[in-house]
């Protein structure tokens, strides 16, 4: 198996695992009860089943990272946070759907339709994405500017809309089975399929906290790249990881426009070695402040699933 | 063919028909520019193909006609107006799904799904829901108050979710081919499937025009029993009506809980009557202001699609 790790081997991310630990447990309980139940039972387990099936919370978490950078209440941020990881997940069950990918897996666990079928996973999705919104606007304290929300709420609906995450991976699908491979293309779906929704978490993070505009530039820099990096690194592992450890099947990407397809493997390694320092160097101006988001960055790079 | 009327039978539906003309015209116009072109060609087609595919446009009717009986500037409210109508174009491509209600006609025309596929059916259903919220954001006017804009986002995220729209799908779904009859049932599906997105309309008019507590109630509870008085006309005309008026299949609801088969068709013409005369009684406050409301619950009880 091929190495996939950034130049430096040897950072320890002892402490890293410890925080993303305890803020996934933290953000675990927030959303258990984001979920609501009523008399509609069958679709709030199909929607909870999902949410809560152990997602690694990088996005929420990304959110609450950027907002502590300028020490804001990680109150503020949460319901937005929570909302994120609502619009991640109605993704993920509609991508496993079997008309767009046909998975029975995700992390280890079968998927929405194949437990509930596809109307109710079809419903659950739906249902996740609308509610997302309601949820930010309900929890939010009432201190945030309502100005600030209103742009966060714009700036999630844009990033998972028709100009993002569905317009991405509306290109992923009509480019499969293609030939005609081209860079562009697959630039544009790594860039709205996954960079999007991650830019738009540190975004978020970023005005809730009154970051000023070159803060947000840098940081919007930064999401940019480790969003790549990420989609990277998953189409890498996609080819040289092992099905238990990813918790999902490998090598189904073989109908899909793909870094290693389009560049090779060790062209793909080194491209998100290079969106990882360019990540990196877009945190500069915050110095020790941004210490997780770059450990983030560089853990990105050296994980196995 | 049973005659679905209102015992008065000699009211002039004329006036209220070029209204509804002129102002479907101008939705239409609207709605035509909601979908930007962009590098995403054949998502944004399919997008547009259902949200022009010749609805009658009754809910951003209802938004508009209520916001101007307080003389409310129209381009308040049409951002609004139109974001509803997205939202309603989205629930109906993923009813028309095969794994839902399968079908393949829909005024008329193929269904989206059966034009584009079922991949790009369901993520243009996603895309219309992801991009409304932030359509109402980038166009409504910046004197509507920012609290307004909030609210009326939350009730729309909510009308439409997993306690709205979608939770009444579910058990919709769920009811199929059960032989316990429940009239609760069958309220809960009609009350949150059609009347939450029917009553969200006529509120957010009511909202952005600033109408009083009291207003809003009243006009709450005219949605409410429209809402309910629309579904039930829509179940009878599913036994009575053809499928050439309809331009779509009749006979479609066998499986499913409706009126019609919970009460019988005469009881069912009888109930959409009462809650119409709810209805148009919870206007009373605005006297000739809610002429166009109160003509729309009539004209609903007589129409033949």
């Amino acid at each position: 198996m091929k190495n996939l790790q950034t130049e430096d081997n040897n950072i320890d991310f002892s402490k890293l695992k410890k925080y993303l630990s305890d803020k996934k447990e933290f953000i675990d309980e927030r959303l258990d009860i984001c979920i609501k139940n009523s008399n509609n039972l069958k679709l709030k387990e199909s929607m909870k089943y999902s949410l809560m099936a152990g997602g690694k919370r990088l996005r929420p978490i990304l959110a609450i990272t950027t907002a502590q950078i300028f020490d804001c209440d990680i109150e503020k941020i949460l319901p937005i946070a929570c909302a994120i990881e609502m619009i991640h997940t109605f993704s993920l069950i509609h991508d496993d759907l079997p008309a767009i990918d046909n998975d029975d897996l995700r992390r280890g666990k079968k998927t929405n339709h194949v437990l509930y079928g596809e109307a109710i996973a079809i419903i659950a999705g739906d249902a996740l994405l609308a509610d997302s919104f309601s949820h930010i606007i309900k929890n939010t304290p009432s201190d945030v500017s309502r100005d600030d929300l209103l742009r966060v709420i714009e700036e999630i609906s844009l990033a998972c809309g028709s100009d993002g995450m569905c317009g991405g991976q509306a290109i992923d699908i009509l480019s499969e089975k293609q030939n005609n491979i081209d860079k562009e293309t697959l630039k544009y779906i790594h860039t709205h399929k996954t960079a999007d929704m991650i830019k738009v978490s540190i975004r978020s993070g970023a005005i809730i906290a009154k970051a000023k505009d070159f803060e947000l530039e840098a940081l919007t820099d930064f999401g940019n790249n480790l969003g790549l990096a990420f989609q990277i690194v998953d189409d890498i592992l996609d080819v040289i990881g092992e099905e238990k450890e990813l918790g999902k099947k490998v090598k189904k990407d073989e109908n899909k426009i793909t870094y290693p397809k389009v560049y090779g493997l060790d062209a793909s390694i080194h491209i998100a070695n290079i969106y990882t320092n360019k990540a990196i160097e877009a945190l500069s101006i915050f110095k020790d402040k941004a210490e997780y988001l770059r450990l983030i960055a560089e853990y990105n790079i050296t994980r196995k699933f």
